[in-house]
């Protein structure tokens, strides 16, 4: 006998639940119920992960789970929220037992961790798509923007860049490193961290703040544009993993191919995607606020250029040399 | 050149939404910002549409786009509640401009009629599949749940029962009727009303709701299990529109046959779903005040039945017969 869909949702969805106090009816009725206090907004985001698109068939259940999770949570960061309540809308076509076991596992491993309470779903068959709708809680009148950058402000992104994106190359078979280095550039691309707390902070510091979800040329381009200013970045001050720098150094500019775009090596790190780091701007005055405040967290803060009145994107190194990427992101419907 | 996702998103989804106050930041930034008064409690609901098990391929984009808002709305309306914002995540196999325009439109239709505005979303490649999330609010305490129908509780439903079976059992060819009765029933298949202004109104009258999605009998079902009661349905008291009843008294048994379960005609009305109406409780001392209060629809309201402390869901005929269905409802994984 197959298993109904009530008792699938019953199974794997109910069990494993955050309970948070602001939940007044949660799964098992045909919407839920929640609480915003009076001073706090809420902020909304929602994204899929198709089978064939965002992962391959052979993507462990629980790194599908974890990232369906994790893009979200990114979002969230990037307004400087405090993630609350999640939905889940799952495409399976059958009910695979085992895999939901493992995908639930890496759904809830990062809602608990962020003390996100599963409040909904929507269960169908159909090919494999997992769209997942957080909703946060921010202070009133405390979200960033994209809109907001002025010029003379100094951009940052947290972590480093090109991993996702290196260890994207790697599970493709693209691209061969040394096992602890193809480890750490595949956790990357699987089970980034999105940064939550690092958004709360910034609440207070940053004018404009997006996450690196398609590159960050891509992405800061989103910041200029809505803020209608261009930017200067230094790109030898791009913060680097030693699996990049090891991989831009000794790898000739032809192993980076993909299918469609040659790329050079600055492309890696300008342009690839998934990094899911925050891309931020802060007031030149506020420098040392910003790196004092970030001195909690282990994950680092780099200083990546300057907000410019002139609306372009300049890429330079710093000897003043001008870099020109050969691409400015990810686009799912591009040309 | 192909369109590039942020111009789909923005040429299609951009345009012809309706703009609410309480959106403080809506599409544009990596989550929406919205406002809950104190006095409200945020509804949350979720539905999936797939191609191919919601609807077929040859499907007007126009009637998915408006069905992938009404059954949302639908649940909205099951809780009581005022639809105010929805996301829309659009997995398409490839920009399809004309699949668009007409999507969107009768997307935008639904949303506009009932003052909700498209806040945020998320449009990928992959085999075609909606999933839209809907926000609404209901005055504290004031939500209309399962889980409180009594013993003595009278049970209505809205509308009238069976037509969107027929209208299936219509498209697929497996059933013929006239023109106008067919016309009737596809409508109702695939363009219902969801019962907004119903559910406002029974906030302050009913026990319990639900919508009738997966057939009466089954959500029905829903609320016996949450309110841990049982019911008696008069079931020749259910309301019929002139085209089920046209149906039920002129076809040969074996007309109503689907793929894998032989139904008899009361079945149909029993167990068919995505009628969309709405199934409530109401004390009998307020059966007056009810009546009242819904005379200012068109759409009308009939009791049928009513909640038994017995568990157990009997199916009558005012003789007294009983009458036993072949099967309760839906499942989209059942067996």
């Amino acid at each position: 006998m197959s298993v109904s869909e009530f008792s699938l949702i019953e199974k794997y969805f109910s069990q494993q639940r955050y309970s948070r106090d602001d939940v007044l009816s949660g799964i098992g009725d045909d919407g839920a119920i929640t609480h915003v206090p009076e001073n706090m907004r809420l902020i909304t985001t929602v994204d899929s992960l198709v089978e064939g698109c965002h992962f391959t068939s052979d993507t462990s259940p629980y790194d599908v789970g974890f990232k369906a999770v994790a893009v979200n949570l990114s979002d969230i960061a990037a307004m400087g929220g405090e993630p609350c309540w999640a939905t889940l809308a799952l495409t399976l076509p059958q009910a695979d037992t085992k895999w939901l076991s493992e995908f639930s596992k890496g759904l809830f491993t990062l809602l608990n961790k962020y003390r996100v309470q599963l409040i909904g779903g929507d269960t169908t068959r159909g090919p494999l798509t997992i769209t997942i709708q957080i909703n946060g809680l921010v202070p009133e009148g405390k979200a960033l923007a994209r809109h907001s950058a002025r010029p003379g402000d100094l951009i940052y992104v947290t972590g480093s860049l090109g991993d996702a994106g290196l260890g994207l190359l790697v599970s493709e078979g693209k691209r061969h490193l040394g096992q602890q280095h193809a480890d750490y550039v595949s956790e990357k691309f699987l089970r980034h961290v999105p940064r939550i707390e690092q958004g709360i902070v910034l609440r207070d510091i940053a004018t404009a703040a997006i996450d690196v979800s398609d590159g960050l040329l891509s992405d800061l381009g989103h910041i200029l544009d809505a803020s209608q200013v261009g930017a200067k970045i230094i790109v030898d001050h791009l913060p680097l993993s030693d699996a990049v720098t090891h991989a831009l150094t000794h790898a000739p500019t032809h192993a980076l191919k993909t299918e469609t775009v040659e790329t050079n090596s600055w492309d890696l790190v300008l342009s690839s995607g998934e990094d899911y780091e925050l891309c931020f701007t802060v007031p030149a005055n506020k420098r040392s606020k910003l790196e004092e405040v970030m001195a909690q967290f282990t994950c680092p803060v780099t200083c990546i250029g300057e907000i410019q009145i002139e609306r372009e994107l300049q890429c330079v190194l710093s000897t003043g040399e001008k870099v020109q990427p050969a691409r400015s992101g990810y686009d799912h419907f591009g040309s």
